[in-house]
């Protein structure tokens, strides 16, 4: 059995939501379109003259505004993080098993919005979006855009719904550091900061594995400068290297030796270029399904805001002369919500050693931090499965 | 002071060797052909109607030719392992801190062997050899080797020297596996067997780096379905991307964090897809240089070798349903050799557990084995470092 709630904004933002059979789920969700009107300078010194965000919500806010956690997604995310877009929909949000009624972020409580970010291509003003000036996709005119102008335009989304300070602020990886950002760029606005399988900035290692997707497309001859769309093309190819390498990070040795071992995709050796084994087979269909879903400088931008992310660039003076721990424990400085700090045992993208130095940064600025280091096998992706100790950790920490 | 020397060889294979000004130095080397007229027939069932391997030779052999040691190299190397090519040569062989007189393979004492293996790119018969069915290059016609045929052609030059019997075969990384057959296939032509930095068999991560590599290169358009030589092109792009990847897996997140940190190549960011980093200049900059020396047919046929790398295959029976440890076991029974195996502390490619797995199998076979997991930074790449632990391992295993 299924009906309609309509939740309608003071300022005409509706929401249709239809129950989903399964109780707990936050149903048939509907996401929407926000403009904002303003020129927005991002931290390139690059102006946009206004754009979009793509928008989901799930429960409702309360009367005084008090229940609202911002979703931030990772790399490939979208503002669909719960929930089913029709009753057909087979395939729900990325973070639906922590997103519902009674789950780890509990819409039963809680008010939960969750967006596209600009830059990206699943809506929000991005690289496919149309330039104004010339009336075409904007491709590579799409300027870089960062973490901190992530967290300038989520800051324009909470005042459009009068969300003065936020519950909390949650995040996973990339998620993850706009929710440090939150805490640093607008440390009233916020009441807790939930940061999962993240790091205060990347290592040269990362830096290295995003330099190799980057350019596996800038290197595709139909990459074309980055205006593949004008010329009807997609660098495909490029997509798919870059998906495949950046997959590899996000699991483990050991998780894929469970997954696949050695076996072979047809049961012997060929002696050709074709699949023989299994994690081939794999890796190959994860970077289609990919190539078919993201845009090529959508990637690269997200690659480099990644690259680019340092708490104490533009916060702290002579931050590159300070060790690491100085200079993030000087960018932490007037910070004022509470943290809880999550890191998973075999997550080698951004492993826990790089969340407890978020930690040690907050403890080192006698700020309230939780933190747990869970024990799950599935490396980064950890962060995206329901595992007990992590759910009810989340759960507990935005509970009151 | 330089001067001449002549070694000869009663078929014919000469030397010519000029003392280099470092004594300890194997001096200036000349690489030579060997040409194998026999039919080769591979383990995947095809044939080469005869090969050429590629030579070199440092120190002499003695009267009973019982002081010759075999150097089997990795993925890119070479036969020029050692030495100088002229006097004007800046860059020595690939492993020379280890090999010259009183150093690790002390060529004072010993003959050593390095050859090219067939399908690799530098002298030595493989894809842009001229294949005399076309009077083209083979390209992609130029059929899948193995770690096993590697050996078996090895066991040809041996004979060639007329070594029934070498003192050691060493290799590190790919050229350790060719150590571990050639213990399997000829147990009794070998007295020691040296194997670094290596494992028994590559794990589902190790195939997908390698498979981001292959399809790098395979979806290059410059690759022409592998007959770019014959269209005047190189799929330069594929192999500077395939190098990449590989290269980051060659060193450790902290070994990169120590060279390059996120030092900004021009000390600001620039908000587009050039470098920003030092790291991506160093991987930009390492695979355009690889791009150049190597071949792309080679690197392929290479990888998959190291894919298909099992010590039971066509050893063991129904090995696929013995556990790793029985396969490798039952694999090794028939050795007859001393064993050393060497492994790094900071290699994540081939970690120590992986050469532990190959300890392991030995000592369930009661062979002699000896083994150290030497504390170096270097990662993978540790095992081209004259580290004092690792060289006076080598050396007194090598001595008696």
């Amino acid at each position: 059995m299924t009906h309609n709630l309509q939740q309608k904004y003071e300022d005409g933002f509706d929401i249709t939501t239809q129950q989903h059979p399964d109780p707990t789920s936050v149903g048939i969700v509907t996401p929407k379109k926000v403009h904002f009107g303003q020129v927005l300078t991002l931290e390139s010194g690059q102006t946009l003259d206004g754009f979009d965000l793509m928008v989901e919500t799930y429960g409702e806010l309360n009367a005084d505004k008090s229940n609202a956690i911002l979703i931030c997604h990772a790399l490939s995310g979208s503002h669909h993080a719960a929930g089913y877009h029709n009753l057909d929909d087979k395939k729900a949000g990325w973070w639906d098993n922590f997103i519902g009624k009674g789950r780890a972020i509990d819409t039963s409580r809680f008010f939960v919005v969750s967006l596209n970010n600009i830059g990206s291509c699943y809506g929000s003003t991005g690289p496919t979006s149309i330039n104004p000036d010339t009336n075409e996709a904007f491709g590579a005119d799409f300027p870089v855009v960062t973490v901190k102008d992530w967290v300038t335009t989520q800051a324009m989304l909470a005042d459009y719904f009068g969300i003065t300070m936020w519950h909390a602020v949650v995040g996973g990886s990339m998620g993850g550091m706009q929710a440090l950002r939150w805490a640093i760029d607008f440390p009233k606005r916020l009441k807790k900061c939930v940061i999962i399988a993240s790091t205060p900035k990347l290592s040269a290692q990362n830096i290295a594995f995003n330099e190799v997707a980057r350019q596996s497309i800038l290197s595709d001859p139909d990459f074309a400068d980055g205006f593949y769309l004008k010329q009807a093309k997609t660098p495909k190819r490029g997509l798919i290297l870059a998906r495949m390498v950046g997959h590899i990070t996000y699991l483990t040795d050991e998780a894929m030796k469970v997954k696949f071992g050695r076996d072979l995709k047809t049961g012997k050796l060929k002696f050709n270029y074709d699949v023989d084994f299994e994690v081939e087979s794999y890796l190959r269909y994860q970077g289609e399904q990919f190539s078919t879903r993201f845009d090529a400088n959508s990637y690269l931008l997200m690659t480099k805001a990644l690259d680019y992310f340092d708490p104490a660039r533009g916060v702290v003076a002579n931050y590159e002369n300070l060790s690491d721990h100085d200079a993030l424990t000087q960018a932490l400085a007037h910070t004022s919500c509470q943290f809880l700090v999550v890191s998973f045992t075999t997550d080698w993208r951004f492993p826990p050693e790089r969340s407890q130095e978020i930690v040690n940064a907050l403890i080192s600025n006698a700020k309230p931090v939780s933190y747990i280091n869970i024990d799950a096998p599935y490396g980064h992706d950890s962060f995206l499965f329901d595992i007990p100790l992590y759910r009810q950790a989340v759960f507990n920490f935005l509970y009151n």
